[in-house]
């Protein structure tokens, strides 16, 4: 069974958007079991969606279907696909949203070329409805990938910016910046390990300076800013009980060094 | 079965409200499956509602339970109706709300006066847990509509201001602005083709003219606004990868003017 | 069966953290329907989490599973717990979230201390993923509240400030204000029955006075105030068709008093 279908978009809920893709799905897939992971991804913002998808979909049950449409290019030639990563499926824009994903692992993919899998007469302008929600929901039944259209041997894929590690140290960049204001940033766990292991550094973002690396946030004083690795496995800066987007005036894209400590 | 059972109100999500409908539900019909339409309508916008009913209620699966709360007069003597429209069941204040589904369909409504199928002791200010809920909950357990009240036979109906066609083109009004801040207009694909079909035309919007009609937003350059029929059939305007309310300055409500050009 | 899980954050829904918890509970308990409360609480606004739980929670069919995730103090000391409310099941932090469930109800809490029932590797930032998901699943597969830790006797506990009633009438404030600029105060209707019964009262907050306590907003004409008997049982004062907070700059916080009239 692959009962679950999660949808990741940028529609928001005042539309009809999300809900016109699940009438569809249910038409196909009574069966169906929507997951909304996130409707609130900032409008056409491709690489906020492929965070959000890289942190949580490989997590999911097997053969679940994951259905995600932030797509400004819709109707215009880039493709529509579906893929299997692992024991996922997915189906969206070809425009790099499943970059993140797909960046350190295997995958299949197709062009979404038959129609009988589409919905008749579709849009140029709403692929969720007549593209992508129909052919989640027969994946969702069961009609294998390679049904669904023509083998595609490469995605359009971005990635973050890298972080770098040099004899000083690390420099990297906020790459995402959460509801809470917290500050996430592209260093992983793994190149601290290897760059700075229990060495002493000093950590400079925006106007401040922090002398270590903590477990959490209460760690801190209430209103104190603090580094520590988060649940996504990354250096992420935050304000104790505060926003620090906000209150230190840090923006996606800014500079982040870890200085190594003579 | 008519287990599916989707909500649309204007509560947003902050508040106890949608919980407290889904709760008293699941506990009349504990196999309902719960589809979010939208909880985010603008605060007693009545018509906004509508516009979003108009484009996905008709999608669902046969016997699909619509639960709509956009309620400003709640406790007035405004009644409380269930109806059927083609094969789908809706539950909701008659206040128009349902004006733009019912502008050219059949339907059979009552008016939910028996209290065995409402909720004890019900509030004067909250008719979504107490009134709308239950009877959704249990037309879809499969109770009769008839049997939940009184016929009624005309409901409140509301419309659009309607677009005018004449010797010099087409006159029309943006009734809706989506999450994108995509403009869209009163003015039917079917019309257009009726009153201006191949000929050369101008269309004029704010401050901006534009000379034809594209297949989609992507057939413009980034920045540039476009003229498109939308995913609803309708006319819109829209900026390419842009925000067309913000950087065009249109408000709900705007002219929109297609002039035949000799 | 307890197959109904509920989750109620501040998580809102442009992170991956809402769906990466009921990725993880669809693991565990693949039969779980969701219920999203809300994930719209202000962050770690922890009273204001507990009035959307006091108020719809125990509405909830028999052995519903509630997960409570506003946790400003991850990571820390605070513990993790899980308990039973008369027949529904609650599992989060021990921060006073639960206050006013609790407050007139008997409860039987106990400490989430087996490792068997948590997520390996639990991060120190994210126990939404890593303790109180795979703890809800686990429950709604129907493991015993006992299996899951260590009995606790007591719950960290808050309180509204409390109404005052004196020979004059009544003095309350303002507690929650809701999506649409409505006023809840702390003065349920059972205390303005014993103080002021059918009594003359003015009612004075902020720059205005009210005579009386209505029936609904519609008792009054449009943009007019109107003090009423909310859906929760409280005192409540708003605008006809209008969004009182504004309106009456009006906060939380605010005093609101009702002054017998001789």
């Amino acid at each position: 069974m692959r009962n679950v279908i999660t949808l990741t978009t940028d529609f928001g809920l005042q539309d009809y958007y999300v809900s016109a893709m699940k009438a569809v799905m249910l038409g196909i897939a009574p069966e169906a079991r929507f997951v909304d992971v996130s409707h609130d991804i900032p409008s056409q913002d491709i690489m906020a969606g492929s965070w959000v998808l890289k942190n949580s979909a490989m997590l999911f049950p097997s053969n679940t279907v994951h259905t995600v449409v932030i797509d400004p290019g819709v109707g215009t030639d880039r493709h529509a696909v579906a893929m299997k990563v692992e024991d996922q499926y997915f189906v969206g824009p070809d425009n790099g949203i499943f970059s993140l994903l797909t960046a350190d692992r295997e995958y299949t993919a197709v062009r979404l070329t038959k129609n009988q899998y589409l919905r008749e007469h579709h849009s140029d302008t709403f692929h969720g409805r007549d593209i992508f929600a129909p052919a989640a929901a027969h994946l969702s039944r069961g009609v294998p990938l390679e049904e669904l259209g023509e083998p595609l041997d490469e995605l359009v894929s971005y990635r973050w910016m890298q972080p770098i590690a040099d004899k000083d140290g690390l420099e990297g960049n906020i790459i995402h910046i959460d509801k809470f204001g917290n500050l996430i940033t592209n260093i992983p766990y793994s190149l601290i390990e290897d760059a700075i292991a229990d060495k002493s550094v000093k950590i400079y973002v925006g106007n401040i300076i922090l002398n270590d690396i903590k477990q959490t946030f209460g760690a801190v004083a209430e209103g104190e800013p603090v580094a520590y690795i988060g649940s996504a496995g990354m250096l992420e800066i935050a304000i104790n009980k505060g926003d620090a987007e906000e209150m230190l005036g840090i923006q996606k894209g800014a500079q982040i060094s870890l200085i190594l400590q003579k």
